[in-house]
């Protein structure tokens, strides 16, 4: 029965620990994204968890009230601020704050958590790791193709090479075929956006009941559709249908759809230039024009981009399904104007890192997650000789290995357990006679395991030293960093 | 004028943004600091940000209200929620929650921001960065021990060596001294501690003060004392004054007042433990006994320790100062048993990052922070040639240089400009000549800057070209690796 007067070790709803394995796994995702990012010319920068709301301003999907989907307090002085929920707006703050010392274009890399207050399921978190490349300050197409490049490369690094696809629209088409075919009012046009967007999640039959009257789903839930009419709704599906894995292909059919519309042309013309930019027809395989690709957030005003992953998942039930996207991004012309009034065109990109490890994990044939190795650890089989076991600890951490002395108070038995349930390399070993006799004990732990495996006999398994040896003390840090550096 | 419908770009209180520089200092700090974690044995660990509040507790000087001193709101379900305000609670919460799953000792590092609702000023944020490790579950002396020297050690290598000193004190002995001369009451004697802990802050009269009647502060403030008597106070005093350099000598001292007060003599035989297990006399100067040392934080119930720059540093005002700790632990081991009501002794410490970096950039004749080196940027002469220019960037970037082709519209000037902006230490320039003639100019920005300070001849100046060669387009990678990796 808990305690009335204690509290419960308990997360909040949502949340969760990364233990050693996926910490290091995900620190290492980060550092390889990251080295790309600075080898493509891109600077760090830290902004802080918190932000007032108004500078994040709501440009997550959902945006009825005013802290809704997201972490939000009153500050002292009474205003709202709230944990941020992605990191673009607050680079749009920071550079709206600091825009005349900034280069331009200002170049920046940013990682770190972000909060959204939504439902949390299998797989979504309220707090997950983003690692964001931006450029801002430039409404060059060079912009955006690299963006495209760099994901790519990003992907590569942490093994997804060959493995992913970076897929781009532009919006302004899709404008230009709805302006084309009369639909011009803007409310109209952003549910015929939010329809498309919905193609991944429901498929194609839903995303037509969508873009025309609306569409009751499984539960009984009605949603309002955009109310095209049907050529209005043809048009559009043939616009998703438009994708092929030759860029070129795609083009010409973009630019059959938006006809002599100012604004379609404009976006066939942004696609055309990220095409040359590219490098022409054959380059770059990995990135295709596809749109179907709208994305989300409401705030991107021209190309956009989506990266996922090529491979068919197979999830805890072992169902195939598609994993979706694991980064994006896009052109956002207006984020840093809400502040200044100033036109400042922008565009980057953000990878999901806790998405990219899971996509990577449903991987068929992926290898297990390695588990973090753990130290050294010289046992202690006398209580009076600490200092000896701790000048051992201290010889292997000048050779730079990782070592522990055992630190508790346990017997030997419990101690050569605890350095297997730590996925320690070696155990040290020395008793009375070592000492005497000026020598010690290594026992190789990852010989040990293999070696047991193949042992039925458990007298055999009782006396097995075939994977320990004993050594003089002096030859310690050698043999010790043989096994662990082989 | 404002525009009341536009938001301002600015940070809530207390929080500060780090650029490049800035960035990159902390992080290679941080990396310093758990690459020695890890070198020592312990595994990481991350929690999240968030918390339930009931489970963080209060353990915060300031216990008033339920949200004093942290950033608490109401979770989906009405419970309080709160950001993290140390790396020590969470880390409770976790063992309790997973004790049966965890190897005994459990030994874990943590490093990320925590948040504090209190009075920002000077060099105080309401987000900083904390290194932390702990082992959990043992109370073996030896853990004291050697947290003092994984201080120590990280320290050096974070480039404090030979500069800091760790002050280790234990509770129990004030403990014992206040017992034996009739203060044993509890509330009677965290009001002692706390009188003790200001210390540093107010120095000796002000705690003699505080000890006995109370204080009333330059702004009229009256703070009420412990209210001990003359021989009482005097005792107290005589402990906080009984360091010195040798460990010896003050086991020696001691020993003496807390006489045969159980509680005390644990404690003395605690630090005899401590000492034994440091190597002796003479071994690990860097650790002394320093009863004056208690550590605000009410969750310590023996060892408490504290690292100390051992330099004057200077102010903005260039006035001398002494700069106070920057980490601090120590045991505690009743944390865990707030949820479970079972034993399980812990001990750590915590190196506040952002405090150890402002220590060492106040370090009289500390070198001032290196600058974030830019990438080498390509200009771009002649926009028809982007693709060229861009391959000239592939290739740099292949060979693991930074790079980036210029992606702004301006002009060659201003292109230079901003490279110096960036401080890149190249600048690769091609026009029309140098592509017919299948060469490019490569532009020392390093070099070219130290020149441009020895010119004092305007025209000089303009021709100047001793930093910047013409060399053959397929040398060009050779060429800006040798002035990049010299």
């Amino acid at each position: 029965m808990p305690d009335p007067g204690r509290p419960k070790a308990r997360l909040p709803l949502g949340f969760v620990d990364a233990t050693a394995d996926t910490a290091v796994e995900r620190a290492e995702a980060i550092d390889a994204i990251l080295a790309t990012y600075r080898l493509f010319g891109f600077e760090p920068l830290e902004t802080p968890a918190i932000e007032y709301l108004d500078a994040l301003g709501k440009n997550l999907p959902d945006e009825d009230a005013p802290d809704e989907g997201v972490f939000a307090l009153h500050d002292d002085d009474e205003q709202w601020i709230a944990l941020r929920y992605d990191l673009t707006a607050p680079l749009a703050r920071f550079v709206a704050q600091n825009r005349q010392d900034l280069p331009t274009p200002f170049r920046r890399y940013q990682y770190g958590p972000v909060w959204r207050r939504e439902k949390p399921g299998p797989g979504r978190f309220r707090q997950f790791y983003q690692c964001d490349f931006d450029t801002v300050g430039s409404a060059s197409p060079t912009v955006d193709a690299e963006a495209c490049v760099l994901l790519s490369t990003a992907l590569d690094e942490v093994g997804l090479d060959g493995a992913h696809e970076i897929r781009v629209n532009n919006r302004k088409v899709l404008t230009g075929i709805l302006n084309r075919s009369g639909v011009d009012d803007r409310a109209q046009q952003m549910a015929v956006l939010r329809a498309v967007d919905k193609l991944d999640r429901l498929g194609r039959a839903a995303v037509a009941d969508l873009l025309g009257a609306g569409r009751t789903d499984s539960s009984g839930d009605v949603t309002t559709g955009a109310q095209l009419d049907g050529a209005q709704r043809d048009l559009v599906l043939q616009f998703i249908d438009a994708g092929d894995p030759d860029r070129e292909v795609v083009l010409g059919r973009l630019e059959a759809l938006v006809g002599d519309d100012p604004e379609g042309r404009e976006g066939v013309e942004e696609l055309t230039a990220i095409q040359a930019f590219l490098g022409g027809a054959g380059a770059r395989p990995q990135v295709r024009f596809d749109p179907s690709v709208v994305r989300g957030l409401a705030y991107y005003t021209g190309p956009v981009f989506e990266a996922v992953v090529t491979f068919v998942t197979v999830d805890e039930k072992g169902n195939e399904r598609e994993f979706g996207s694991v980064a994006g991004g896009g052109r956002y012309d207006d984020l840093v104007r809400r502040f200044t009034n100033q036109a400042v065109p922008a565009c980057g990109a953000s990878i999901g890192v806790d998405r990219l490890l899971a996509a990577r994990r449903a991987r068929p044939g992926a290898a297990a997650t390695a588990s973090f190795a753990g130290p050294v650890v010289v046992t202690v089989m006398d209580r009076d000789r600490l200092a000896d076991y701790q000048v051992m600890v201290d010889d292997l951490r000048a050779a730079g290995i990782r070592a522990e002395l055992y630190q508790g108070t346990q017997n030997f038995q419990k101690q050569l357990k605890y350095a297997d349930k730590r996925s320690a390399p070696v155990a040290v070993i020395a008793g009375g006679d070592e000492f005497a006799a000026g020598e010690v004990q290594v026992k190789d732990l990852v010989a040990g395991a293999e070696r047991a495996k193949e042992i039925t006999d458990r007298d055999e398994w009782r006396t097995d030293r075939s994977a320990q040896q004993t050594v003089p003390r002096d030859q310690l840090v050698a043999v010790v960093d043989a096994i662990v550096n082989p």
